[in-house]
């Protein structure tokens, strides 16, 4: 017998970036934790199924990040009158050491996941700290949340202090004992992750590669951030065309799925390379203006056909919550807006799209309830006096806008309630 | 017998815009209402005082907005994807129209006020809407909560629907009706509130000027928030030489003391003119962005000597509590810097000191912990982890940058806890 469960409410989802598709009081089937479909009432053939009700409220897909330290989470908000690399030595590196220790390790992850399922976000790719066990400690904590994630050792054997970086044999042994270790798990995997090219050996980068390749196992790290940090880059990697071709030589750039933070800066070559690559880049538009890196074109990279996510990008990033992403990005492109009318805002849909079934993409059919996409799910609670005044998709956008953690009911990760 | 209290805690503060003032587990005395002063322990004159020990707690000065509308609260975070004039007529008039009735008004500036107390804010520049009995209701929910308040009936007389305009005469009539209930009660007083230039008859400005003279009172509007609106103005008053000057015209530009929302787009008389008539503006970054009106020169003016405070500008900013306004504050200064590294991005202590004793002195001795002023206090609670961990600055800052009303835990008004 499958697992069938009905949930009844209004379902509001983009198929694609342009529109919301909205499915008042309604009932949707899932089976076996994937969306069957949306129904006026429930089909003969799924009667006496369990139902969950959920009257006048919301059901939305669940928050995708794919991009956040989970090792600064309780460094969010604090040293933002840094840029980021005096940001990173001034703040970040103290917090991260403490991560070798198992049980900090685990009460800090604990804080960090609590929250970050909370807020909405049931899918993520988390970078961890450079410490193996610390890392192994996130796998098990986010195990028990049942939330889906790609979640990564941070490789780094140089230029950065001496208490967090490792041997390059070092940082590939603990990377592949964590592969080998957690490769079969459901929903939290690996994921090859050098911190950025800066504190990378072109042996580490090379190993990590082979890794990559060896295990079909995708990669995130940080790309063209900032115009200090590119002529690090261009002074390190003196052979590289650009930043991006000091990972793509090293099969860290779309040989398997890959997804960088970031790209702000990116040349012409770049951008045809993030294209022809199916990059995923991960914007997090919070962390930039915080660290003063600047404004990620959006729309020109959209009208390139290029796949963008959000990231929260704690702690560059402040707010763990994708709504405050998916808000400040449609911030950050009216500003372009301003500058130049040609590039459009990105709209409440485009935004959404992004923090859902965009992002979610790279985990597979994920942030949508279009059929066969796992129906992970978010219940909305709003103020009566809302609900009652305004449409369906002004209630969203309000949830989106001004709503917290407090107006999430529910929350449900492949058809199950969590 | 004096009414004195004494407050055991942290306390931080900002005297001057460059630096907080930081005195590490402390006594702060108030007597009557005011600061006393902050000593290392109990002075002897008053030991057996009632003592409210917040031990290893944050304690700061109140909140001060100094601009939002309160019958736009439910609209907050809606319609985001309209520019100021559409936003205006397609959402906020319909809203503004209920009310009339005192019932609605009564529940909805309820929801309001109760909000608005919960995260911090407890000084407020407050539109209400043109509704006269409606105002009322909006004084009398204010001084239920006693926190202090300008509250403003919003006169308009052209240019807006039917339904929520009033003839110039009714218009005046219903402001002096309150002016006179409630100009004696000690927190929640009237102010002149003009909806903005082009709402009003060159009539009902010149009627509302003469009240703000007669009876000695400020005066609230909004100036220069967008290119369509200044060219509005500059059709609709063709004598007037610049859009401060048809306030200034009629004694509403700082012949009494003025604040004026926004002024993004000054021309150099009006600057001069705003410095030499001491007006305060009130910086509303949330909503300058989400309407697409641009962003204020802060730095420009702050170094102008021109005052500024902050305002969450519910419902063009989707925010109502005002560390959200610092936070936007400083991103935006950010991002000017990033264009002109002349123009230094505002710190932390800068945003704080707009946003409690800048924005205070528009209500007298406000916004700070110094001798003398009103002890209008937030006690704020933070995780263990955090305070154990980091500094009383990045305590505070984490709380600006992260924080939401869950984490202030007690409220003071003049020395009374709400």
């Amino acid at each position: 017998m499958k697992n069938v469960l009905i949930v009844k409410g209004h379902f509001i989802y983009t198929k694609t970036p342009e529109r919301f598709e909205v499915y008042e009081s309604s009932c949707l089937v899932s089976v076996d934790g994937k969306v069957e479909g949306i129904y006026p009432v429930i089909p003969d053939r799924f009667k006496g199924c369990p139902v969950h009700d959920y009257g006048n409220r919301l059901v939305i897909p669940g928050f995708v990040d794919l991009h956040l330290h989970a090792a600064q989470f309780f460094q969010s908000g604090i040293g933002m009158t840094k840029q980021l690399l005096d940001w990173l030595s001034d703040y970040t590196f103290d917090l991260e050491r403490e991560f070798q220790n198992r049980k900090f390790a685990r009460e800090a992850y604990t804080c960090f996941a609590e929250k970050l399922v909370a807020c909405g976000t049931l899918r993520a790719c988390i970078f961890a700290s450079s410490s193996t066990a610390g890392t192994e400690e996130l796998f098990e904590v986010l195990k028990e949340k049942r939330i889906g994630a790609y979640v990564g050792k941070v490789n780094m054997d140089r230029n950065a202090p001496d208490f967090i970086i490792e041997t390059t044999e070092e940082s590939l042994r603990g990377t592949k004992y964590l592969i080998e270790k957690y490769q079969g798990e459901n929903r939290v995997k690996p994921i090859i992750t050098p911190r950025f090219a800066p504190t990378s050996t072109p042996e580490l980068l090379k190993g990590l590669g082979d890794l990559a390749v060896k295990y079909d196992l995708p990669v995130q790290s940080h790309l063209s951030e900032n115009m200090d940090e590119i002529r690090w880059v261009q002074d390190l990697f003196k052979g590289a065309k650009n930043y991006s071709d000091v990972y793509f030589k090293n099969n860290l750039f779309g040989q398997t799925k890959t997804v960088m933070a970031h790209g702000i800066y990116l040349d012409d070559d770049e951008k045809a390379l993030v294209k022809k690559m199916d990059l995923m880049l991960a914007h997090c538009p919070d962390s930039n203006i915080n660290v003063r890196s600047g404004i990620m074109p959006v729309r020109t990279y959209l009208d390139m056909g290029i796949k963008i996510g959000l990231g929260s990008d704690i702690a560059g990033g402040h707010k763990i919550g994708l709504n405050e992403a998916m808000v400040r990005a449609i911030q950050l492109s009216k500003l372009l807006n301003l500058e130049n009318d040609k590039l459009k805002p990105l709209t409440v849909s485009e935004a959404f799209y992004m923090g859902t079934k965009s992002g979610g993409s790279f985990f597979g059919k994920i942030g949508s309830f279009e059929k066969k996409f796992c129906f992970d799910a978010l219940v909305l609670e709003d103020d009566p006096m809302i609900a009652q005044r305004y449409s369906l998709e002004d209630r969203l956008e309000k949830f989106i806008y001004a709503g917290d953690d407090r107006n999430i009911c529910a929350r449900y990760v492949e058809g199950k309630k969590l």
